[in-house]
C-alpha cells in the first residue's frame, strides 16, 4: 500500500535528522530561547526582508491557528475565513473554545475575495444593530487552500488593502505555504507576504520537518505578549530548539523551496496522468493535492494498492478524492500509480 | 411616532406591576427561592402537565440560550440552528464565548426540518475523521421563529424523535411562546412541547412582562446542577421574586394567552391591510412579526409616523421591514396605520 | 420571621415603583437607548464630575463583574482581589468562565493595600519566567468589602497611584457603595472615586432599587466596545428603560444617599447593643452589614425570630454570623431586636 | 557553563533518536493511529495492568494538564490543586483560559493531604449558599511535586479513597514521574498509580524523550470523547508516530527508569555535598530536584560556572535555588560542581 492520502505519512527530510543528531547532547535554555532558535528567526526575517518581525516557533497547525486567533481579538470579535477553511471544519471547534466565532463565507475554490471580506464588514459595521452581532476584525486565509488553490500576488494585494480600510488583521494559514510557493501558477514571495499579512505563518510538518509552524508577526499590536498566550495554550515546546533546528535545516541552501518543488511535480505527472484518462476534477489545483473525479469502480480498484483521502460524492457513481503528493513521495511510486492506472 | 419595530417598546401590563405593588415590601429569601417563585413554577409544571420538571427563571433571552447551552454541551460539542436563529446572529457570539460551535443550517422559513438535522448529524458521526469536526449535542429551534413562522405539530415531534435517534438535546427558544401558541395556524401546546423539548423556555419579556423567561427542564440531565450554571453566568437574579411574582401575573386567568391572541389579531389586521395593498411578503407569518416587501417611497412616507424595523433589501427600490405588533399594541394605533396606508 | 440576612429581601422603593407605572405604558426604544437612560446617565456623569464617562446600566453584580473584567483584559491577564472578594468566593467561577484568573490576596480586613498591589505585580513582572506566569492587569476592590469595611481616601488615593504605575486598571465593585459613601467614616466621595478608578459601579439592588448596577468608565480604553460585551454576556436588558428609570428614581432629591444614611443608622444602633452586651466581632464595620460573634445557645435563641447569615465558626461554642440592615429596615424590628437581645 | 537549572537542557537519549532514524522513511497514518503508537500504548497497559485504559500521547505538560482538565470538568466545576502546583503558578492560567477555576490550597511541601481535600470539599458541598461557589470536581497532584517531594503509597491511597468518597476524580501529574518510581523513598508502582487515579501521565519531555507525556485514563467517564479535546486544543499531533516511537524507545528494556534512576543517584550526590558543606534546604527532596538554601555570595560564584534556578528570597543574604540533575546529566559535572562547592 502506498500511501496518497495526504502530506505526513513520513518523517522528516534525512538532512534535519541529522542535524538534530549532531546537536543532541548540546545544553541550551529552553522554551526557544537557545541560539538555535534565534538563527532560525534570523534566516526568516532575512527571507521576508523583515528586519523587525517577531518569528515563534509552534507545533502544529491548529495550535498556531487557536492561538494566533486567541491573541489577536476581544472577546466580541469575530475571525472571518472561507467556509472550507481549516478552522471552521477541521479543528474540531478550536477557536470556538477560544470564545471566536469563526464567520463562514461559501467559496468555490477555497478562495476569498476581496469584495466578500468589505461586505461582509460592512454588513457588521453599518447595520444599525450591530452590537448584537460579532465584530469582525481579522480575516483568515489559507495558502494553499484547503482544496489545493492558492492566491495570486493581485488577489492577496487587494484583500490587504481591504482588511486595511476595514482595520481588520489579515492573518495567512502557511501549512503547505512551500507548496504555494514553488506552484508554477505563483506570482508571491515571502516577501509580498510579509507585507500584505499582519501574521502568517510557514509550515513545516507538511515540508519537511517533523513537526514545526514558524509564525511571523509583522504588526506591533500582535507582536504585545504572544508568547504569553502560546504558553497558555500550551504551544511553548520545553525544547523549543528541536524547532529552531528543524527550521535551520529547512531553510539552509533552498531545501524548503526545493522540497516543496519536488512535491508539485509529482502533482503534475499526477495530474496530467488524470487528465489524460479523461478525469473531471472537483478544482483546478496547482499544487500538491489533486482532486480528480473517479467513478466507484475505478476507486475501488486504485484503492487496492494506494490510499488516498475522500472528498466528496458527486454523483450516483462517481466521488471526488484527494491524492497528495509531498516532499517525501518517490518518483516509482507516483509512475507505477500513473501505470497502474492507464491499465484500468 | 408609534412604535411598531419592536414587541418590547412598553412597560409590563398593568395587573403584573399591581402584583409587584402589593408584595414590594414582604421579606422574602432571595435567588428564586421564595415562595413566589415556588408557586410560578408550580402554576408551569401544571400547564406543562410535568411535574417533574425544573423550571428556572432567568432574565433576558440571550441570557437564557447561553446558559442553558453552556449547561448542555462539552467542549467539543456543537448546536445546531437555522442560520436565521437568534444565537447565530443576534447575540453578539454569546455561544462561541461559551466555548461552542454554532453550526448553522440555511433555511427559507427559519424552521429546520428533521431531515436537515439528521444529514448534519450524519455527516458530523459518520465521516471518517469525525475527531476532527465538532459534535453536534444540540438542537436550537425557536418558536416562533426569528420571521414569525411556526412549528406544527407533525414538523416538531418528527425533530424531536430525530434529536433522540442521534442522541441530541433539543431545546426551544420560546421568546416569543405565547404568539406561536395562540396563532390560528397552531396546533401545539405546552404539553406536547414539554414532551418533545428536553428544554424549552416560556418568554415574558416580550408577551407582558417587564423581562422574565421561564425555563422549563424535562431532561434529568439537563437538571444537573443548572443552577450554578446560572449563577455562573450572572443569570440569577438577588431578588428572584420579581421574576416568580411577574409570571404568576403572566399565568393567572390565562393572561399570558390573552396577550398572545391580541397581539396576533392585530398582525392580522395588518397583514391583511398589507395584502389588500397588494404587497408581497419576506415570509408568510402567521404571528405577531410580519414582514411586507414595500417600495422606498411608501416606506418613507410610513416612517414620517411609524417606526419599523429593517430587515433586508429585496431590489433596487424594494425592501423587507417588520412591523411587530405585541400585548401592548391598542387597536386605534392599528386602525389608523390601516388608514394611513390606503391613503399612500 | 423577620429578616436581618440580607440587603435584598425586599423588593424597592416606593417611589421608584410609582415612576415605572407613571411611565409604564410609554413607548420607548430598547436597550437602554431610550430618553430615561439617558438622564440617568447624564445625571450620574454630574454626581462624579465626569462629564466624559460613559455609564451603562446592567442588571446584577456578578453579572457586571463578570462583563467589566471580561471587557478589560486578555486572555493571559488576571484581576488581582482580595480573598474574601465577590469574584473569587461567591460568583461559582463566573471570572474563571471567561478565561482569567482571579489572584487571591489574603487581607485581615477585607481591603487591599497599595503595597499588597505593587508586590503581587513585581512578582509578576520581574521574574525571569514570567511568561509562564498569569499577567496582572487589573485589580478589583469592593467598597464596602464583602465584610463591611471601607476604604479611605488616602487607602483609594495610594491604590489608584499604585495602579497606575503599573498600567493596570483600578475597579471598585460597588455594590453597596450607598451604603460606604454614608458611613461616618467616610471621607470619599463620588468624583474622588470617578478620578481614582478606572471603572466602577453604584449597586442599586441592594439600595433600594429592584436591581440595577450603574457602571462608570472613566478609562476610554475600557469604553471602547464595552456594549458589544454587554450584548454577549447577556447583560443588555432590552427594556433598559427600566434601568434609566430606576436609576432616576434613586438619585433625585439625594434618594440614595437617604437610604444608604438609613441603613446605616440602623446598622450602628445594633452595633452598639451587641458591644453593649459584650460581644466581640469579626471586624469592625462602620456600614450596614455587622458581624457580631455570639455563643451556639445565642444564635439558636435569636434564631427563633431572626434570620442572620451563617459566617464562621470562631472556636467551640461561638460563631460569627452576619446581621445585615436595609433601605428597608423598619426602626421598630431593630429595637426589638435589640430588646430581646437584652433580654437573652 | 554547565546547566543544572532545569530537566531538559539536552535532547534525547540516543536509542529514540536511532529509533526515529530507522523508522523515518515508513509511511504511516496520522494522529497516533500508526502501528507505532498502539505498540506504546499495549507496553503501557502492561506496566499499568490495566489492559483497559485509554493511552494517549500528547507533546507537553502544558498541554496536557489543560487538555485533561477541560475534558474532565463542567463549566461550575473546580479543580483542587496545592498552591505550589504547576497550573497553579505556571501555566499562564491555561485552565482558567478554558473556563475553570484551579482551587488552591496552601502546603509546607508541595503535597496535598486526604485531610485538606476533604476539608475543601466539605467546605463547597455542604454551606448553605453553595450555588454561588463552584463545585470541587478533580483534584490535581503532582508526583513528584514541582519542590521534588514524591507521596507514598498510604498517602495516594487516602486521597484516592477520599476522592471516590467526594465523587472527585483524581488526576496525577507525571511529567517527572521516573523520578519519582526511581526514588530511593519510593513505594509507589505504575500498577498503583493507576488503581489509584483516574487519570494519570508518564512524562517523556524531562525524562530521556525529545518530547511527549503519555496519558493514562483509567476511568471510563473520562475516557469519552477524550480525542476531540486533544485535537480542540491543538494537542493532537499529526505525526503521531513520532511520540509512540519514543515511548517504545523509553519502554524497552526499562530504559525510562534507568534514566530516572541515573539522575537521583547524581542528585543525592549533590544533595550530600551541600549537606556536608552546611547548607539548609527549602525541602527535603528525595528526587532529581534539590534546593539547597546559599548565601549570596555562594551563589554568585557557584554561577560563573554552573546554571541554576533562581526559587525564592529566604533571608537577607540568603536564598533558595533549584539544581536539577537529569538524565543526561554527565558524572563528571557533579563531581566538578562538588569539588567547586568545597572550595568557595
Amino acid at each position: 500500500m502506498i500511501r496518497f492520502n495526504c502530506d505526513y505519512a513520513e518523517g522528516a527530510h534525512e538532512s534535519i535528522l541529522k542535524l538534530m543528531m549532531e546537536t543532541n547532547m548540546e545544553q541550551t535554555p529552553g522554551y526557544g530561547e537557545d541560539h538555535y532558535s534565534e538563527q532560525a528567526r534570523e534566516m526568516i526575517r532575512e527571507l521576508c526582508k523583515s528586519p523587525e518581525a517577531e518569528v515563534q516557533f509552534l507545533v502544529g497547525g491548529t495550535q498556531t491557528n487557536l492561538t494566533v486567533i486567541s491573541a489577536a481579538l476581544r472577546p466580541h470579535q469575530c475571525v472571518i475565513a472561507a467556509d472550507s477553511g481549516h478552522i471552521n471544519v477541521h479543528e474540531t471547534g478550536a477557536i470556538e473554545a477560544c470564545g471566536h466565532k469563526v464567520f463562514a463565507i461559501p467559496t468555490k475554490n477555497g478562495k476569498l475575495t476581496a469584495k466578500q471580506i468589505w461586505d461582509t464588514w460592512e454588513d457588521h459595521a453599518v447595520n444599525e444593530s450591530y452590537e448584537h452581532m460579532v465584530q469582525p476584525k481579522m480575516v483568515y486565509i489559507s495558502n494553499p487552500t484547503e482544496i489545493g488553490t492558492i492566491y495570486s500576488r493581485q488577489e492577496l494585494e487587494e484583500i490587504s488593502k481591504t482588511c486595511r480600510e476595514c482595520g481588520m488583521y489579515l492573518f495567512m494559514d502557511g501549512a503547505r505555504l512551500g507548496y504555494a510557493l514553488t506552484s508554477q501558477e505563483n506570482d508571491l514571495d515571502l516577501e509580498m507576504i510579509a507585507q500584505c499579512c499582519d501574521v502568517f505563518y510557514i509550515g513545516g510538518t507538511k515540508v519537511g520537518a517533523l513537526f514545526g509552524e514558524a509564525v511571523v508577526i509583522t504588526n506591533d499590536t500582535l507582536k504585545e505578549d504572544f508568547r504569553y498566550i502560546m504558553k497558555q495554550k500550551g504551544a511553548m515546546l520545553a525544547k523549543g530548539r528541536v524547532l529552531g533546528i528543524q527550521f535551520i535545516g529547512l531553510l539552509k541552501n533552498d531545501l524548503y523551496f526545493q522540497l516543496g518543488d519536488h512535491a508539485n511535480r509529482m502533482a503534475m505527472k499526477l495530474k496530467k496522468a488524470f487528465q489524460d484518462a479523461g478525469c473531471e476534477f472537483l478544482v483546478d489545483s496547482p499544487t500538491n493535492q489533486q482532486f480528480p473525479i473517479l467513478s466507484d469502480e475505478v476507486l475501488k480498484k486504485l484503492g487496492e494498492n494506494y490510499s488516498y483521502s475522500y472528498q466528496k460524492r458527486i454523483d450516483e457513481g462517481h466521488s471526488a478524492v484527494r491524492f497528495c503528493t509531498s516532499w517525501a513521495t518517490r518518483e516509482e511510486d507516483v509512475d507505477q500509480l500513473i501505470e497502474d492506472l492507464k491499465n484500468i
